[in-house]
């Protein structure tokens, strides 16, 4: 069974990537402390889908919550960022070739889930920002998360 | 331009649709009051996609966020609920064919969100729970978020 | 190279399904005649996106449009048919699950449509109608066009 | 309800688009001027999709069919544009990455297509022309309609 | 890295679907048996989508391929399953709602792919057989592979 | 009609496309010779899909198992690659704008696969290799095949 809600990966992914400042932010940090989950946060904007798969990447390997060395760490991740992409995209997974572009927040987690600790680790991406036209302005909000086993 | 990020629809409701219990609802509900802006929540479970549908459109529809019998006013919600169910479905708009199941809660809010009025008013449905295959436990967490002009 | 815009399946077989009384449809039959085109024209509502197949093919099968008896022709048309539902359905090729129906009225169009006769027979498939809620009124246009070689 | 069908902003533009000269054109429009519709039509040709929906929001902004400062209605244009070019890609919204082209007309109309007043304006984009092989001749037909209120 | 192709997952989880009797079944068997990979083989035929998935889980779990109580190892192979009927559906993920039926055989096989041991076990399912309309004979053959970590 | 499973076209295409040296090769095209198929083999790796759609084309026409200046024949071969791309992609039918890239063999087989003559040809194009992350042995493997008239 997952655990109960306050202490799951994709809710703590979400409520960290919805941290606005500091202060939130270490409210929703803590919290994953507690839990003794792996975290980090980042932020990238563009019409190339390929660079914010690349920034979130990085970033995870950079703050040592995947090992970019295993391919099935990285295998995880990946399909864990297209997955959340979706939400993000909702339909083509796509943003210049469609003349949109995001600016995008992003949380990745890594933990335990379930109460059976045979369940191992999992991974959660989230991601919360803005979708629309390359005009500043023509935009509204966008979220996803992908889940994943690792 | 959107408005400041805590005073946005999305934001909100999304916020909305995590608080688990009666005193996080309020500290979300009544930031939304403070706004103006009018919302609802609701929970649903099935395998079956148009029970999901159906069930998001009643609640609004129960709660006076959307008129029923204004098409223009169905046709913005189907587009956002069908818009968030990409994020929870992450690839193929589909349950029970696919031999999965969702438990969700959602949230519907609808106002203006663009510092310029002449935007008008939009609406967001967003949703989390859990999907998996119908089998308890055997599922994770997932998200989605639609927003449209009304 | 595709004949005149005036002389080709596609454009034709819209034409077809868009003719709303007898004399519109005997103005577009006539040249469909002079074409050498075979065609036939039906109507169909449903929820259940099989239906909708199932009614197509069957009226093109009824009418000697296609052969029943050889795959190669259901199979040319089978794909125009799914291709034109990708115009009606717009994401998702899926009705009922998506708590959304149609009225549709189809054409089916088979003739020569290159200059070059090696290229010979295609087959076009027009869909006109209204998809929505399974309410009446709430509902909008939708089109679709599929085209193959057969 | 929809009006009658002659009335509709959908079946309007889609006889605009498929218009191929003067006479016909002006026997398609002079039916939208009497409907009081608001409606502009364009001619693109790319094997880059921004291309020809960039092409499309320009014409409609240029003619005043929409507001472009007014991200309300872009947003309704750039959906129903999406929404069009399902039924012109039928699968994957993408050409040059799949090595394939478009040469489209393109129309779009804007007025109250409903009975009731209230349902208010709403958009069509009607796309019509050929989709083939980066090779002249190489080609065949395709339509699509996008309809969104605004 | 991979190992050499001969000695990977997917290739041998190909081999032993397409292995049509008891001869060529044993020669795909023994080398899997050499390569200590775990693996079992089914048949199932349906125009219902999450039959298919549940005789693939079924045999899986009946065969000692995954463990049916842990989450972990059902997600691993449900997503296999799905990507590997990406390939078989080619398109949508979706048979009778489209009216077409599939007969399909497959496979599954359990084991560590990669030369570095780090890289843990990895699940291949493969698809083959017919895929085509509800009549005996207006059908095509059709495969799908999915590769997961498990 | 099918033929008996070790005559038709798509087991013989991937068989074909799974055969990793000369000897493997030679078994495969002898019996191809039988059925009187024609048939050819390649390889290629790209970032960009289209590179791979404009590979499969260029071998197809250079050894004259289809017609380039013929449309019917381009257009079924066309569609037959970007079914088999479905089975290599499973989801979206992109690579780069996904932050991927795949190494494949292809095999294009044509020829008659049904009893019944009327039937006349098809073609199937089967792919085998490895997708994945732009980084060498970031990667598993992958499968399609698509099947059509001509
Ligand atoms: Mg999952
Ligand atoms: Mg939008
Ligand atoms: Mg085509
Ligand atoms: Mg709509
Ligand atoms: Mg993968
Ligand atoms: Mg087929």
């Amino acid at each position: 069974m997952l655990k109960h809600e306050r202490d799951r990966l994709g809710k703590n992914a979400i409520l960290l990537v919805l941290a606005e400042d500091k202060e939130e932010e270490l409210f929703s940090t803590s919290h994953l402390d507690e839990l003794q989950f792996r975290y980090c946060k980042g932020k990238v904007g563009s019409m190339e889908l390929q660079k914010i798969v690349a920034a979130i990447e990085t970033t995870a390997k950079r703050n040592g919550i995947v090992n970019g060395e295993i391919y099935r760490e990285m295998h995880a991740l990946y399909h864990a960022i297209i997955e959340a992409m979706h939400g993000v995209t909702r339909g083509q997974v796509d943003l210049g070739n469609m003349l949109r572009t995001v600016g995008l927040r992003f949380s990745i987690v890594r933990g335990i889930p379930y109460d059976n600790d045979q369940e191992g680790e999992w991974l959660a991406v989230a991601l919360y920002g803005t979708i629309g036209a390359p005009v500043r302005g023509l935009e509204h909000e966008t979220i996803g998360l992908g889940i994943n086993h690792i």
